[in-house]
């Protein structure tokens, strides 16, 4: 079994002992970059800190719960990798539970974690979740939470998110400078903050390049495409439109994919009749015939700083003066599927 | 908030309240097809038993600890959707960890999971791991554990396996008959029990349509293709022998869409130059280009069978004269990434 040492992270990278270890800490007197190389090298090479001499130190569990809507999704999935990469080399145990996108399973496991008491919980809240009373009054009694992704109103907390109004900009924009006048929304519920956020950059791009907003062509699915019939009539009724749209722009993993198949299943040819860019931080994007192209988050980076943020809160709540939200900006990989540069049929 | 009764769940399926009140406390008196429906149903309208009666009911920690290798794998996902069906149902927490292909990791995983005190576990080893005492020595204490997929060799316990000798053998007599004869297995490291099963099925399929076995067209990967490089060396050696294969049989999902994503970067024409099937669950094989012929593994079967089995050890202890290991079909998808029917370029 290979072990490393803080000694050998600090030659590898040509650091201090005192440095790395001071990093390996989350402390803040060791700058932001330097700690992200510093547990990235570490998370690379294994490096695991005694959690017995941990524990002895505090009486903290040293874990951290997660909840978020699914893990078979490649945004979330990608996310959590960010959230481990840090937690486990600040000594944190890693407790992952899905909501399904259901209010009661998000409460559920709410409860579950808080009886086996989590040290904090970083949340991304379910596409049914209007209410989020249950994580008010946790913050009220002193249990730290930070949000990420889909996050509630309050202003009580840390808060994490992708710069999603300027991703949907650059996607629309992008769909109209290819020719597209009749672009489609297909989105998550409307209550939900990555909704009216998305919306929103969608709306201002139609309206900067003179195109009028027109809401039949907003397409709402209430589970956020876990449920395959609510995409595919979504699609269907698009498809049914005396005008159909001529681009759809898709706002999450699995709606993107979603409506990649029924487009694919209908012959439509993709971007030709019907131009298609997705939310979504699928691996295999470039795979897709034609390849995707994409608004794609940085959900490593959300996982990590979401986390970094956490354990500020657990170890040092005396430190914090105030709450952030940190918005982190998207990349647009545009490939084929908006293009039309695509493999004719003879 | 929606809420759904037992006597809900009786009216709509015209079952006795008392035989869905036993089919949801998984009772033995109860046959497994009439568990199954009820425990679906009730999945579906989101069913949930009082956790708080249950509780009080017994010194249960009503948690199950699951630890794979990795959530961001279509396999492993539904697998967890699989087990999450059963358990919730029943009214257990399921509490997920992975070990990132990493030994160490599993063994701080167990570790916590023992610390926290839950019922039992759902093990699939990681790739690093050969030597299992962690468990053995967790099972001789009494802690039930039911290993699925990635097995160790152990009879102590309940296993539940894919036929993946069979499924194997369907992939490569499959490519066999498309014409194809210099077919190269690109899989996980030598001694997890899914290599060799695999390895077993590919051989026997060769050697029954009197193809010799070329051990210089197998390779394998050591961490499952979790590592990029690893999986695109494998590729790449491939392709630099004298005589390259004209068909690719991966063992796995990371290995499939790791090995096809080389084959497209290097501009390969699939399935002329090579054909490619793969051992994956991936929801989006037909969206690839050429769409992706598969062995599918009963992911979401595997775990409901495996945390069925589960809870009986942990509820019924005295009821289990025998351990078993389940052994699930695969099914083969046929796609055009063997058959050839593609589009042509012009």
């Amino acid at each position: 079994m290979e072990t490393i040492t803080i000694k050998d992270i600090a030659k590898a990278l040509n650091l201090s002992t005192s440095t790395v270890s001071r990093a390996l800490r989350n402390s803040y007197e060791i700058n932001p970059e330097t700690k992200r190389l510093v547990m990235e090298y570490a998370e690379k090479m294994n490096y695991r800190p005694n959690p017995i001499a941990l524990s002895l130190k505090d009486s903290k569990s040293r874990a951290i719960g997660v909840i978020i809507p699914e893990i078979a999704n490649y945004f979330f999935s990608q996310l959590i990798n960010g959230i481990e990469s840090i937690a486990y080399n600040l000594g944190y145990h890693v407790v992952i539970f899905q909501s399904h996108e259901s209010f009661e399973r998000e409460l559920a496991n709410t409860h579950y974690l808080v009886s086996r008491k989590v040290d904090g919980l970083l949340v991304s809240l379910s596409s049914l979740t209007t209410d989020i009373n249950h994580f008010e009054e946790l913050m009220e009694k002193g249990m730290p939470i930070v949000f990420f992704d889909r996050v509630p109103q309050t202003d009580n907390t840390h808060k994490i998110i992708a710069d999603n109004f300027e991703g949907s900009y650059k996607a629309t924009a992008h769909l109209i400078e290819t020719g597209k006048r009749r672009i489609a929304h297909i989105t998550s519920p409307r209550y939900l903050s990555i909704t009216s956020e998305r919306l929103g950059g969608y709306r201002k791009a139609l309206e900067d390049h003179g195109i009028v907003y027109d809401e039949s062509y907003v397409k709402y699915c209430h589970h956020g495409g876990m449920v395959t019939s609510e995409n595919e009539e979504a699609v269907q009724q698009l498809l049914d439109m005396p005008e159909p749209p001529d681009a759809i722009f898709a706002a999450s993993d699995r709606l993107t994919t979603g409506c990649m198949a029924v487009l694919v299943k209908n012959k439509i040819r993709i971007p030709q009749e019907i131009g298609m860019i997705g939310f979504t931080n699928i691996a295999v994007a470039q795979l897709f015939n034609p390849p995707l192209s994409a608004v794609v988050q940085p959900a490593l980076d959300m996982g990590q700083q979401a986390t970094e943020l956490l354990i500020q809160l657990i170890e040092n709540p005396k430190r914090v003066s105030g709450f952030e939200t940190r918005c982190l900006q998207t990349r647009l990989d545009i490939r084929q599927s908006t293009t039309g540069e695509i493999k004719e049929e003879i």
